[in-house]
């Protein structure tokens, strides 16, 4: 199984998703600073693999640490490196909520929610390929496998079990500009577990669906409010709604820690804007014109309402969506 | 103004679209086959433009031909050197409907279907113009100005019109994957031209219309049926079924050159097909994993029920479509 970071005695190696899938680098992370870098700079990406990372990232933080409120201190500025998932609070508040946190417990707890990732991930994936038909022509966005978790995949992961469960024709997996998770990463993965597929230009999402070549919608989330709004990768609104339109299934997978049972509805996840070179650059060869203004976001809101079915490791929820 | 391209003494001059804004190189075309090729690789691209640069084409044609059947034989072969475009058979076709084929007679066609491309923009532009509201947010995709046709542009020379008329708040350009026309090419003209614009990546359109930050949407197009279906470049459609959804008016701009009257509807458009280089590369650095399979068509077909009027020079149509 692809795995996108490895606890090694007393440091992280982390596979760099940044130069994927032209080189496999792995970084060593020997401070909570590196992990904090590591995480704002995308090396590592996918809400539950950054909740992973952070976890582990506070055994480093234990170590450094001179005072337990220095360590909570660490905790609230590692929390801050990525604004939109919520995985990342969620794994860091677990970890603080331990009512002895010296390095040896908050490594043990790391490890468990490591493996509780990868185990929910297999129950997520049995639930939603309960949902996708026979044959399925299954669309997806950005990288949901292993590599945005600690192993299996959310969306990726429904995909890869519906694939072992005979069900699966062809993934047409979007490229997900700015950074094209889904043409490096997904791709790679793909390939990797000779499921067929196709990479796409996110535009062609709505040609495939007026031509009738997909049949179901799988994306993952960041973030999910009360009502059923998810918050996830920019491009994902598009796609539900063009699924509506054309009246294809469209199912978000995650596990439950992505659900903020704090606010109500979508207007309350606060929307990352990236760097403008993510657009403008590619592999640091500039495209765009210079001083060529940019609008980069990177996550859009999905409304429950557009959404099919949520899928998380306890079964399926179907809307109207009252999580708390 | 900004032209694609410039007829001297005996060749023709032609920017290269390819690695533009970077850099400005002039091609020199001096035999039809330079021309097919600069059509073929796009290093002219948008339907006016192509229109344009077969028409000067045929000139060199001309000169090269020994007969009036060996004429018509290059017509025919340069008109298939892009499959969708209907303005360049439309083009060819009039030159070889000239009653006297010689190099001046067609030069001086030619010459009068650039005047005329030119003054058609500008007629689309009033016309296009006059459906744009006060400060309006405008969305845009590919290129469809100045390097797009002889000068002016359709979609792009609407928001020019409107932006001279004081009614252009901001613009916003879709990258135009794969090949990136707007990010390249229409964010070149606007900081040329000053007109207030920011560029996004092509699935930031839905949510910039769900955050009500879009008022009007343009696009060109390269072969219009005679219900109204347009084809323009892939992501077109997923533009159209977002504006529905939004209550947007969604509006296309093209001369009636691009009118296929023969075709009752999209469905007999050909689809071109491109490589999966065009996607797997940018600027020749390799971003997919080797053997990424992809799937890269250059269009789509938008229906005529979700347009809500077709702009040409003629004028504004509203739906119902009949051209005939």
């Amino acid at each position: 199984m692809i795995r996108p970071l490895i606890w090694k005695e007393d440091h992280i190696l982390l596979i760099d998703q940044r130069v994927l899938p032209q080189k496999e680098v792995w970084l060593e992370l020997r401070t909570w600073e590196d992990v904090y870098e590591a995480i704002q700079n995308m090396s590592v990406r996918g809400a539950p693999a950054i909740g992973v990372t952070a976890a582990y990232g506070m055994v480093l933080a234990a170590n450094q640490a001179q005072t337990d409120s220095e360590l909570k201190e660490i905790g609230k500025r590692l929390s801050a490196s990525r604004p939109t998932a919520v995985n990342l609070a969620w794994a860091i508040e677990r970890i603080l909520s331990l009512s002895n946190r010296n390095a040896f417990t908050i490594l043990a707890e790391a490890i468990e929610i490591e493996k509780e990732d990868i185990a929910m991930n297999h129950e997520i994936g049995r639930h939603g390929a309960s949902l996708v038909p026979n044959k399925a022509r299954i669309l997806t966005i950005c990288n949901t496998g292993s590599l945005a978790t600690a192993g299996h995949g959310t969306a990726l992961g429904i995909i890869r079990t519906a694939f072992a469960e005979g069900k699966v024709d062809k993934v047409w997996s979007c490229e997900t500009r700015p950074r094209q998770q889904g043409l490096r990463l997904t791709a790679w993965e793909l390939l990797k577990d000779g499921i067929p597929f196709a990479s796409i230009a996110d535009s062609v999402a709505g040609s495939l669906m007026q031509a009738k070549e997909i049949d179901f919608v799988v994306a993952g989330a960041d973030r999910i409010a009360q009502n059923g709004d998810s918050a996830n990768k920019i491009g994902t609104y598009s796609l539900a709604v063009l699924a509506h339109h054309h009246n294809i299934p469209f199912v978000i997978a995650a596990p439950s820690s992505t659900f903020d049972t704090r606010i109500p509805d979508g207007s309350y996840i606060p929307i990352e804007e990236r760097g403008s070179d993510e657009l403008a650059e590619i592999e640091r060869v500039r495209v765009a014109p210079p001083d060529c203004p940019v609008y980069n976001p990177g996550f859009d809101v999905t409304p429950g309402e557009l959404i099919t079915a949520i899928v998380t490791e306890k079964g399926v929820h179907q809307p109207p969506y009252h999580f708390s």
